[in-house]
């Protein structure tokens, strides 16, 4: 890609569903767990507040890209939130995004201090 | 680092600064260019309105991670946006978050991806 182009540092794929920080850390943790993570486990995970991480497991769950299951377990209900495929996909795209501004970003960084290109 | 520890997935090295999509655009841009960018240039780089780029490049000048220099050129002020030190120090330390989402969210969604197809 040309480094002049028209938008080129658009970054037009940073979705605000999944780039928000909270729900960063909530679809990346749930993607390492594919069996789903309960309310509480999510919570110390994320380090949220009851309030926050219901208000973004409702958003999350009506853009279907989590499911909520809800299970009776020592006769509390027990919240388990899991990742959709399409949640999957769509955070897999979001991703993507990450990486190509690391690939623009690093290889100057890295370059850091040293001789400036001509 | 355990995959259960507390605040595991919190990445609160998110900087609210550099996570904002449009910022984050502007510093990439400008990482790419150690002498600057005019404001143009960077409008049309990253796909901004005059009004919006005028916000985030004054936010980022006060926070001390970009300096704003005023030349003239052709009977015209042009403002040209350039990148500290400093800047260039946070936004790096930003971008290891970045890196460390990467390495936590990659694995999976590639191991995901495979297990579909398969």
């Amino acid at each position: 890609m040309n480094n002049s182009e028209q938008g080129r540092f658009n970054y037009d794929g940073l979705d605000v569903v999944f780039h928000e920080k909270a729900r960063l850390g909530i679809l990346t943790s749930l993607l390492t767990q594919p069996e789903g993570l309960s309310f509480n486990e999510l919570k110390r995970l994320c380090a949220l507040t009851d309030g926050n991480l219901s208000r973004h497991l409702t958003m999350l769950s009506e853009k279907g890209f989590i499911k909520i299951e809800k299970s009776e377990h020592l006769g509390r209900t027990q919240t388990t939130a899991i990742v959709t495929n399409k949640g999957r996909k769509k955070f897999a795209e979001y991703l993507s995004v990450l990486e190509q501004i690391l690939a623009d970003a690093l290889p100057v960084t890295q370059k850091g201090n040293a001789a400036v290109e001509g």
